[in-house]
């Protein structure tokens, strides 16, 4: 099938630079050093490509994912990297999962919801999940009390992840993961999980790098001179076209808007609507012209699409499912 | 079911607000003079809740939208008010349709695609689509060309939609009208539809209005003073506490961001990730605690959810499917 065929807006992945950044990743981090974020593009037929790779181990953000991962049979190792208040679904699963706790009742959701498995996630400097390292060691006693294993603490360098000047961002790095390997002693275990697609090269204490923007590629991360290239654009079609702007059909419900308007390559783009983006080409365009546009935030971009479609130049060669969203 | 048993993130919809609104909306413009705009709950059964108030023409952005409505057993007069260039999937359908038209491209894909009848949509002053006023006569003649039946005009004045200050709006809506009435007279045909929740009082040129929003109400429209209140909440529930913070569980992935950051009743937020929301609240708020979050923008924080609940106070007396997502 040509891309023509596709209904707009359509998520494309260009095939080749989605396996020049899963590769250039896996040389990087072979094996286990990568547990690859599935949060990124919440895709189990791109997981197999990972796996492929040798990253058997996955990251999550939701039960949804971690449920999907498992029914597609990538259930080797999950870790849901964030607090949940009922475990039960966990529990319930087939599969072998770790999950993060923080706090007392974080702990005694997953003893009650069946988990076996916890990573104590611990804050690093951004202001989220994760108890103060101090309180580390605290937990863990508390969940080997009521019978879960700890298989090492989690934290997550968030805040550094975009910093453009690669000197302080190492140095935050550096920082941030010695409040981790500090909480870390009080813990035990064999697992330090942390990193993003940012750090992953500066991080030298975790035992495995959470990384998931790597594989398709957010423009927010060109700054950082990463060996990675973005790989998704959304196709769209111009519907109208006046004198001095045109309209195309991706709007607010294609595209994820935190991190502000997308890029549409020789245009200035003006807004959006929610099913419409009004821009300004700089060459003349016409009614039932394609267009590509780039999101200025992937993940939550992902999340509005069915599916995304495998590329190379025009040819579709494969369609996939986006099938771990929701909760 | 009392709303402590619903998975988190989850949108809650109150029914004595949702009454309130569709019962004031209707005693405003009874029967044909509105035609709902389903982009703004995409739910087929809020959709029926708005047919029997006697709203049986609807107004819709997508394909997906006619398709999911004909489908519901609503498809006595849907609109599509936005243009298409494949209209196939409209041409199939077992249900009156009509389309917008602004250009004799997309006359071409209407009359090639089986649609019968269609609206010449008309610029009246938002820049996206819709002709100059002064070419929809010729439009219309290409359309009757095409064996299409040319039921009227629309236009619509959007970028009046959240202008504060009441005189400076209907100035504005005036000026608009006018110029939709000129091509109106042009063009012919019974129809003339405009307007949204932010002007349907102010229109006196339109036979109907296409209001969506006034159903689960904006928050940005509460500067306008209008006989409509909030009826949409997300459900979220407090994951971790930190000394001057907290994060629940309403992310990016959960919240339309275009019109910024969500508001928490009685806290400061600070800012959303992909599944969380961290907030400064002023009492303090324990993990497991329920909080409610106030969308800035309820079209497209919709279109990331699977379902609503609707609720009078803690129970549940309904759930039903957001069925139109997606194209």
């Amino acid at each position: 099938m040509r891309i023509d065929q596709l209904v707009t807006p359509a998520v494309l992945v260009d095939a080749e630079a989605l396996e020049a950044n899963l590769d250039a990743m896996s040389e990087a981090l072979p094996g286990s050093r990568l547990r690859p974020h599935v949060k990124a593009h919440k895709c189990t037929e791109l997981a197999r490509l990972q796996a492929a790779r040798g990253h058997t181990g996955f990251t999550c953000a939701t039960l949804r994912e971690v449920e999907g991962m498992a029914a597609a049979g990538l259930g080797a190792d999950l870790l849901l990297a964030n607090e949940v208040l009922d475990a039960r679904r966990l529990g319930a699963l087939d599969a072998r999962v770790t999950l993060a706790v923080d706090s007392l009742p974080t702990v005694d959701a997953a003893a009650a919801g069946g988990v076996r498995e916890v990573l104590i996630d611990v804050n690093v400097g951004l202001p989220r999940c994760g108890c103060a390292p101090e309180r580390a060691g605290e937990l863990a006693d508390h969940a080997r009390s009521r019978g879960l294993e700890v298989r090492g603490v989690m934290g997550y360098e968030g805040h550094l992840m975009l910093q453009a000047d690669r000197a302080v961002r190492e140095r935050g790095v550096s920082e941030s993961m010695q409040r981790l390997a500090a909480a870390h002693t009080d813990v035990g275990g064999p697992v330090i999980s942390a990193g993003g697609t940012g750090t992953y090269a500066l991080n030298r204490v975790a035992t495995e790098i959470q990384a998931g923007s790597y594989a398709l590629m957010d423009t927010a991360y060109a700054a950082l001179e990463l060996p990675f290239r973005p790989a998704l654009e959304i196709l769209s079609r111009v519907l109208s076209v006046s004198a001095d702007y045109a309209v195309a059909d991706c709007g607010l419900k294609a595209l994820g808007m935190d991190h502000g308007n997308p890029r549409v390559e020789g245009a200035a783009v003006w807004f959006c609507s929610d099913e419409h983006l009004t821009f300004a080409p700089e060459a003349s365009v016409a009614v039932g012209d394609w267009i590509r546009v780039q999101p200025a935030h992937i993940d939550p971009t992902l999340a509005y699409h069915e599916r995304l479609h495998l590329v190379s130049g025009d040819q579709v060669l494969e369609s996939w499912p986006i099938d771990l969203r929701g909760w």
